[in-house]
């Protein structure tokens, strides 16, 4: 899983209809000893993600297993929002 | 999902035979908050995206789902048309 | 498989409900022949693997494979500790 | 998929035994806007690729599925040879 | 398929109870045409190769359909050894 924070939303009308309803938010992957940040992409949500939160995200096909709907096109989900991290220096 | 710009077609007569009938765009992936984009590549497209276009991409697995034919030899499908996006500065 | 290094843990009290009880930490890639090391990612442990140990880890629908339970919303799994590696120069 | 160009060809006596009759070739991603390249890899042809030829590869499940064996160990695979690109400027 | 050249063993007693048995390599994916090499990591070997052999290697689920045991927790293994290479210069 990735560690990324949530940055802002994305709409689009014309999309495979099973994506209707979906929350789908633009997310960074970030790294929590340095500045570094990836370049934005687009993950649903299923777990009420805020702006500015940090997140993971899973990828690939677990993306749609984390949808519990394994037929929907989604290659990335944010699984859960992330408390607090502890990580040696 | 990737945030990407249509820039442009491809014609391939020699294929798999299941490709004939799928439309093949070549997209890029791009960056919302600079001018860095990605070395152009090839998607399916389902939702009738046209050149300039920016639009949602999905990968592996997931590509051959959203074209609702698990069978289909692509790895890469626009799956939605953005109209717009809100990112955080 | 990766090599990787486990540097932390993370909590995260909102997630899918199916990631409970999953242990998660947080590795980094690394080189065993030089300093470089990647952004430091999220994997699941399997195996007991404590902070500051070298471990196998396995990504993509293979980590979900790993964990015996091929619904799981889990991307990155640590399969072994490694004991030792000898690497030609 | 990739837009990538046929370079030349692999051989291995020593293989996987479904592996067999397959003609594996030499590849490396291209850039149609500029000299870039990629690391050359290999893939399996299965539309009759020449050198020198500027060809569709897709990657990861989907390469299995483009040879329509599903258990083949192959995660590439020459899927169109490409006639003509249009690329915006 | 990656080119890679394999470099070193490494040992896990403390594993998944599936990989027993199973001969795990170090590899590092080459350049055939540079000194480029990636960062080593593990795949498991299935056609017995040795140290300084250059190998084809395939990545993904394809890894565990490679096994022909599609259960295992392993994403790279070594499916051919290359005899000889012919690559455009």
């Amino acid at each position: 899983m990735k560690i990324c924070e949530v940055i802002g939303h994305v709409w689009a009308t014309k999309k495979e209809e099973s994506l209707s309803g979906l929350k789908l938010m633009v997310v960074k992957q970030i790294d929590v000893r340095s500045d570094w940040e990836s370049i934005p992409y687009v993950a649903a949500d299923m777990v009420g993600a805020g702006i500015g939160e940090r997140v993971l995200v899973v990828e690939g096909s677990t993306a749609r297993h984390a949808l519990s709907r394994d037929n929907l096109p989604v290659d990335s989900t944010i699984v859960g929002i992330i408390d607090s991290l502890d990580v040696k220096k």
